[in-house]
């Protein structure tokens, strides 16, 4: 009998100070791997309904306890599938007890402060669910590829990341992060895709093309930074995103799963309400 | 032949300066009308799902020119269903392009600025969709019905927001602006359910039958409140909330015509992507 996936097989082995260079890598995982699809979009489209449902409800307790903060973060190269995995994940949801917070490239005010100044203001609150589409990471990632952060200032940046990440979660923010991992000829023929249909120009311009050209660099940088800063409090995942409805599950079962850990649950009735007539 | 509903026949009459007293009146509409329902529950929701896929398409519009922005204002009684509402109208729309912001009692921050300081910097940006949920308007009903906020007072704060709202569309912004409007009655019935399910508990308080005591009140300040602020730049409408689904549809059709009207569409293709292949 044929194994069945488990989540944790794509789990970024958590960070242990010394041993910088494990044995994990992004070459490891294979991007066309659907291992949590059924095999049939239809079916699984049909257990993503299903696991959305789970979710709103999820989502509506910690709401109600005001007390817990979920963060799930979504990184990727381009047309790796973020804005994809947002719409799909989170159709069932409630849209008033969740927040999508885009970060871009930073701007002048942004760049004025330290780089988790951002990133810190938008974390989620008490009851929310709040997912990051693109993050912190990217500051690890882009001035890594560019030349313009050094391995110490990475280094650096790593372990600011590991503290934060560890605050947010000390004072009750559950974290969950996804690296959506396609490979170079699935991201080639999206692209392509996007410039043959002149509708899709508004998407991006000829200079999104340039990260592409630093391929090589940007998924030996993703390992880096996902092997040093998967965490207990923060782990990171890989999932396999060449098929958009594997990826789509694989995230929504993900997410389901960190919420069921929290043992939420609606709070109890309210005495001062019992038998009240409202007049 | 009966005559077809008019979205205008809601329409609050726009202000004029030294017309305080126009012939506008809440009990004038019928909170249980339902003009926008087609009688059959089955047929209104697939007709919101029909104008949801529609606002979803107009919305992503929006976003990708990057200029105009929308806002819609939710204001009503408790239970009148503004958490509902953002449910169910926007069930189709992408997570992405959508910020919702809920309005609660001013902290002791947002009271030491002025009224309108929280709510200018919750204002959509460029090719953004944002729904207040409650808002500035709280702050007109509130105090003036705790006579903590006198006549003069409530006209000084009714001029302040026509201006601001003002400036926020000559800057590109769209507001439409929605009183959702039940009866007494229907009220009672509501919030009796809530109380009589103990799982509902934590959506309120005892405290929270206070403003019901006040609903006279409530309603006057809400007659004055819309009349002199329902501009063409920013108009008020009455829906009659009663029913739920009339409630949804007619919000719904609300907001994709007001859509409409701006006539957004893709941007056109850009010459710098024509024929270029991805290597």
């Amino acid at each position: 009998m044929a194994k069945q996936p488990e989540l944790d097989d794509f789990r970024v082995p958590y960070f242990e100070a010394g041993k910088k260079n494990g044995k994990f890598s992004l070459g490891n995982v294979d991007p066309a791997a659907r291992p949590f699809s059924s095999g049939s979009k239809d079916a699984d489209r049909a257990r993503l309904s299903e696991i959305g449902a789970k979710l709103d409800i999820q989502q509506e307790c910690l709401h109600a306890q005001q007390k817990r903060r979920v963060l799930l973060v979504l990184q990727g190269m381009d047309t790796s599938g973020k804005d994809g995995t947002i719409r799909a994940v989170f159709h069932e949801v409630d849209p008033l007890g969740l927040r999508i917070v885009p970060f871009k490239a930073p701007t002048a005010t942004e760049l004025a402060h330290d780089f988790l100044w951002r990133v810190h203001s938008q974390a989620p609150a008490a009851g929310e669910l709040t997912v990051f589409n693109r993050s912190h990471y990217e500051d690890l990632l882009v001035p890594t590829v560019l030349g313009t952060l050094d391995a110490q200032g990475f280094e650096q940046r790593c372990r600011h990341i590991r503290q934060f990440e560890e605050m947010l979660a000390d004072s009750g923010t559950t974290i969950v992060k996804c690296m959506l991992h396609i490979s170079k000829d699935e991201q080639r023929v999206r692209l392509q895709a996007r410039i043959d249909d002149p509708s899709k120009h508004w998407k991006f311009d000829v200079s999104d093309l340039d990260a592409r050209k630093h391929w090589d660099k940007y998924q030996a940088v993703y390992r880096d930074a996902l092997a040093a800063t998967s965490t207990e409090y923060a782990p990171w995942y890989v999932v396999p995103a060449d098929s958009k409805t594997h990826r789509n599950v694989m995230i929504a079962e993900l997410l389901l799963r960190t919420f069921e850990s929290l043992k939420l649950a609606y709070p109890p009735p309210k005495e001062s309400l019992r038998g009240v007539r409202v007049a």
